[in-house]
């Protein structure tokens, strides 16, 4: 068997899967965040694409993937399926361990897989620039990177204290000809209240998202860009799964175990989702998501509406949630530090289709350095936590088993984060029920 | 015809290609340092394993890859090649463009291709240690890796400048396993030496070089890896031309104009030294070096023996050099700051068998950011020279004909150099002739 098994281009899938018609329970419906009524589409168009809001809705299984942006999926698509057999001897594992390997794209993460059909989308419908947030900055890049595909601006607000800590993030995100500005910035009326009232802010993802919002709202060439967490993003990621499916048929193998890491979802629901029809159909195929035990959502978050951000100016969804208001711990994966999930992982994992373990950050980083002395490659802080599930799994899994997980990214910008861990200077995080119980008062009840 | 043409990891080359027995005039002997007589096998025994003397001397045509070394490989190779017509198209080319692209590596560059065959190499003969120097990183982070894959130590001499303006590199490398020390180091002789004369030197590749040496021909159980300039390590880089001829073969297509950028010469031999025989037997195909302007020793140097080092403890090898002692301006592409060259490619310069070209940094920036643009990659940058070159190249062309270059490394931990691009702040260096003829005065008369 090769070690890195290619698809060639000519069979890359050219439909997304969507899960929702599939799902046992229907999605609930978001709601207003002023009426608490169920959301119509005409509130969504002042930020997003019709094309974008028609996906967050659709109960259509397949959607064509347009072949403007298959093209752009061919600069990095297929990626590779690896065995990585080096750390199965590594750990005495009697099962195979594969992973899909999606840090190979452009901007070093599965990001793009959405931040591509976001930029055409809006190219299509006459949009001039497409505003995000980002925190630690991979999905900044992802849009930037995009953006520059379709000849489209790029306005990122990314959060200051990630600004400032994270130089490398921001130039390569100006490399690809994106604006940047440190969050709060005198560039929104948010930001410039913030500014007033506090001028050495260090910013949140929560106000970054706010400006972000308020910019496009407010600029009729413009629209925003979510990087995770909505219906139309995890359709997006599920050319992941598709790809593994048609990778592990080539060399006569199916997964048993599917891991991923989970922040707001997108990766693990890329990988895990086009394979619901084979598990509902009686299969035995185990979907493993994994998070870590200071932000522990699925694992300990309650299943009800909730708002996306801490502002409260997001529609409400239906999600495992740690509250709106609840901060996490300053852990370096910081992709994973959100306190709810994608409400279409929060159904599965309500219908039980989903295994959600958490560990703690050195657990994982610990796992991340086996992977790199043994497979070669640096992951990234959030991936580590993949890789730290799949080892788990595989220490038990049967011989003839087959593990695979989702490496989301590397881990080239974050290895301050590894010099923490080799000098023992990281912390990890155990929470208090009381901080998840008084952040979880500021609900609405609906 | 796909975009990244990948070739079967069954159809991975077994063995490397010599180019020595086929170049028209062979090759002169190294000599001495002591006494300038030509120089035995013995003498390199104290810090090269015999297996990697015995090729660095070989006249076989042919030199079988371990099957061990094929294994390590397997965890990239083939490497792809990839289509780059965005950027063809940004350009305005007739002709297609190609790169060969080696920055998907576990340490990011082409370096592993011969770091991980030295390791094993070492190992076999019982050694237990590998020392090396680094200046920017790349090199000591591909030895880092093949230590880690053959559990052998490994020491890396960092130049201070770097270790300190550099952390990341040495975390990456610290991350594999390896030690590492900013050299000058109490370590060595030679660097408590210096340190003792000056506590604030910064060190220099030179000084580096000296402590790698004398630690492995101080330590009964250390041997010396070096990255680029000997043969043996151009051989091992052939792995990449080869497979190149594979993969146009597989296409239909074969290479009008081989490019590749020149520091010690191994990425650009690894890509043009296999397409030799074609050449001398009358196929039009164009091997074209592409150097900096402010180190320009192919293009500016003079054809002559000259030691390897600025301390004059190599060998004397017959090369093109700006003088052992020529110390060149502080450009960002680390890895193309040496005052000679491969002694291999240097024949062939000499026989005319290639044309050097010279170009400015911020000329090869521009280059750099008009492909991250378009083929959304970021490169190194030492590889942004083999871009610019490609696309000079590409402007001329004719349709129909084809330009292959070499993608040798990713600039991920260069964004520093990409800001200072951007912000205006990058310096160009036209060297002065009276500054070459300076320091070739210093070079021995033979």
């Amino acid at each position: 068997m090769d070690k890195r098994i290619f698809l060639p281009q000519s069979e890359m899938p050219t439909k997304w899967y969507n899960p929702m018609p599939d799902l046992p329970t229907p999605m609930a419906p978001p709601l207003d965040p002023e009426t608490l009524e169920p959301l119509g589409p005409e509130k969504l168009s002042v930020i997003f694409s019709n094309a974008i809001i028609a996906q967050e809705m659709s109960q259509d299984r397949w959607i064509d993937i347009p072949e403007e942006v298959l093209d752009v999926y061919r600069i990095w698509r297929p990626s590779p399926l690896v065995r990585a057999e080096r750390l199965e001897r590594a750990i005495g594992a009697k099962c195979k361990i594969f992973y899909k390997d999606e840090s190979v794209s452009p901007a070093g993460s599965h990001k793009p897989n959405t931040s591509v059909p976001q930029a055409y989308y809006n190219k299509m419908e006459g949009v001039k620039r497409i505003t995000t947030e980002t925190g630690a900055g991979q999905w900044g890049t992802a849009l930037g990177f995009a953006c520059a595909q379709f000849g489209l601006d790029c306005t990122v607000y990314m959060v200051k204290v990630s600004f400032e800590q994270k130089p490398y993030r921001k130039i390569l995100i100006n490399s690809y000809g994106a604006t940047i500005y440190p969050s709060p910035s005198p560039a929104t009326r948010t930001g410039a209240a913030m500014l007033e009232k506090d001028p050495d802010c260090k910013g949140s993802l929560g106000l970054a998202i706010s400006e972000a919002v308020e910019d496009a709202a407010t600029h009729d060439d413009a629209k925003y860009g979510l990087g995770s967490v909505l219906n139309h993003v995890l359709i997006h990621q599920t050319i992941t799964g598709l790809e593994v499916k048609k990778q592990m048929a080539m060399i006569g193998e199916k997964p048993d175990y599917l891991v991923g890491c989970v922040g707001g979802g997108s990766n693990f629901a890329g990988l895990v989702t086009p394979y619901i029809p084979e598990k509902l159909a009686g299969e035995k195929i185990q979907f493993i998501a994994i998070e870590p035990k200071a932000c522990p959502t699925l694992t300990r978050g309650e299943y009800r509406y909730d708002y996306g951000d801490m502002a409260r100016l997001t529609p409400l969804i239906k999600m495992h949630t740690l509250g709106h208001s609840f901060m996490p711990a300053p852990i370096h994966a910081g992709g994973l530090r959100y306190h709810g999930d994608a409400p279409i992982v929060c159904n599965m994992v309500a219908e039980g289709m989903v295994d959600a373990k958490a560990y703690f950050q050195t657990e994982c980083f610990e796992a991340a350095q086996l992977f790199l002395r043994t497979e070669g490659y640096l992951p990234a802080p959030e991936t580590s936590h993949a890789i730290k599930g799949a080892i788990e799994v595989a220490k038990t899994a049967k011989a003839g088993e087959n593990v695979v997980f989702l490496y989301s990214g590397h881990g080239m910008l974050d290895l301050a984060s590894y010099d923490k861990y080799m000098t023992g200077e990281m912390t990890n995080f155990e929470l208090p029920q009381a901080d998840i119980d008084n952040a979880l008062k500021e609900c609405p009840v609906i």
